[in-house]
This record gives C-alpha cells, structure tokens and sequence, in this order.
C-alpha cells in the first residue's frame, strides 16, 4: 500500500442518508465478513442503493464465494470502497479464494474494528460501511442479500475520489471528471 | 443534440448475457416507458445487475414518478445510457414532470421503435436495453423492479463510452480512464 492510501484516521463518521454519495456511482466493492474465528474479503460489483432513510442497500453474493456461508451466518458484513491506488489489492482479492489465504494479509490490507458490526472494515479503503441483513427474502431467490447501513466512515476531505467500476473482462474504468450542475436542479430532485 | 450522439444506426445487437459490462459501472439512465398513448422518460441511478443469463436487472424507482404508472400498467421498459454529451437532456429529464411535459420533445430527445417492448428507446443514447418485468414481488416492499433484459442494442465503436455517475446533490462523476488487468485475472473471474 502507499501514502495515497486512507487510513482509519483521516475517517469520520458519515450521516447515513448521504451514503448514496459514495455508492451510486456504481464503484467495486470490497466486502468484508467475519463469521467465529473466520474473516474474508470480496470483490462485489453487483450491488445498488435501495433508500436514504433507513440506508438500504443491495448486493449480489453467490453461493460460490468462501465469503457467502460467513455472511450468510453472521448476517453482517462491511462495504469498502477502494481507488486507484488499491487496483493490485483489488485484483489479487477478486483472483484468490478465502479458504486457501488470509486475504488482508495477503494483499496488505489492514483489518479495522467496527464500530457495529463484527466484520472487519479495510483501513486502506477512503470509505466504509457497516452493514446488518434487514431482509433474506431474496437471497435464495436471486441471491441479493437486503442490508441497512448502521454505520458509515468516510475520509471526505478526498473530494473527487477515483473509485474503479468494473467493466468486465480484466478491465476497470476509473472515475474521472466531475460535472456540477447543482445550480439547474430543482431543490426536491438533488 | 450534437455529432457526438449515439443514433440507432450505429447500434447493433449486443448479447445479452454481455449487457454487464454497460451497467454494472453504474451510470446514471434514462428509463423509457409506454402506456397505452402516453410515454414517459425518468432519470435513474439506483439500480443493480441480478444475473447473466437470463440477464436479470434490478431499479429502484418510486410511485412518486409519473413513469411509475407506465411501467407498472405495461410491465416493460427501456434502460437507455447516456453518455456525458447529453448531460444538458439528463438535467432535463431529471427536473421536469411528465404529466407536464413530452420529455422527449421537450429535451431533443428521439423515441426510437423497441424490437421486443412497445416503450421507447432513446435513440441519441449509445446502449439500449428493452426489458420485462419479470419479479413484481419487491415493488411494494422495496418499490424494487426485477427486469428480464430481451433485448440489447449497443454502439460498440465506443470502446470506453463517457458514461455518467450521479454524485447526488447535482454533482454527475464523468467515466475516466481505462485499466486493463484481464491479464491478472483467472479466466473463471473474468
């Protein structure tokens, strides 16, 4: 990891119903989950913001990821999200299986205590979230796990970050430019 | 409009189970709809791929909209991606009612015939998606829409469309650079 990375000290809390700041971009995830004395990590990129208040979420998580029985047991998990500079972490996580390395050791990513959940943030990551299952109705039907954020951590003096979004295919477009148009929306539509 | 739009005869089928790699990025979408004589288009930016094949697609979208009405009655839609040469229409949409207006007309927006639904695509945008409502059971509970994606239209010579990531509070994240890792990747991650 290297200084551009975002350790847990430049993180504050976060107010739950501007979460959607940092998700509905659509950026990869990583997803952290402890279940006993076993954690792992995910890459996630199939997920969506499901309301402001309570924050909900939704995400994919398949039955073939070592993370899915942790998650599925432990009914929590964290959503991190990585930039740029994590781009080989991210790629080594997304390319390794949980039941054969420590991914955090693995890829040099530090473990971070939660503040509500068991599961392990990732110190590297400019943000993170706490998540608890508030709905398992459509896990076994579309494998989409319900969250609500609990709690949200983010280092918001990075103003434009340069999350990944996933394209497929080995290939990650990273964010770029901003565009403000604010001044053209009406109040009730930001 | 200008010359950098995306018109339908630049556009060819696209597979569907290849549709992930213009959505899971989570760009902002217009969503087209059609009800008996009256057709709509809203912005919309919460929304998740739920599978390949079939290529399940999930969207948020509240009974607060005027388009709601639309898709729920015809249980169809269109998932239309703009790229950032249409950001002025996107605004547009975004902050116009369609019980008021035509937001085609209104925005220079063309409606462009489906092949499998009766809404209409937005022919300036560069992938079109025509969808079926296939799981009505989240609606009340998460006013969460299940799509089943039929068809796909793409301008593939965009090889890295600059699409658009709603920020929230009128701030839009334009798609920046590439990285390829496919050479990292196990051929199973891909």
């Amino acid at each position: 990891m290297n200084r551009h990375t975002h350790h847990a000290a430049h993180k504050s809390r976060f107010p739950l119903d501007q979460c959607r700041c940092h998700l509905e971009t659509g950026p990869i995830v990583l997803v952290g989950s402890q279940w006993q004395d076993t954690r792992n990590l995910m890459v996630m990129g199939w997920h969506m913001m499901l309301g402001f208040t309570p924050a909900h979420f939704g995400c994919l998580i398949s039955p073939g990821n070592h993370s899915y029985h942790l998650i599925r047991e432990s009914r929590e998990c964290t959503i991190n999200v990585p930039t740029v500079d994590l781009v080989d972490a991210v790629v080594g996580v997304g390319n390794s299986d949980g039941d054969e390395v420590d991914k955090f050791a693995a890829f040099g990513l530090t473990p971070q205590a939660s503040q509500e959940v068991s599961a392990p943030a990732v110190a590297q990551c400019y943000a993170n979230f706490e998540c608890r299952l508030v709905d398992d109705s459509q896990i076994d039907r579309h494998e989409l796990f319900i969250w609500e954020i609990v709690a949200a951590h983010v280092d918001t003096s990075l103003e434009r970050p340069r999350t990944l979004h996933y394209r497929g295919h080995g290939r990650f477009m990273v964010a770029g430019d901003e565009i403000d148009r604010s001044a053209d929306f009406r109040r009730q539509n930001l």
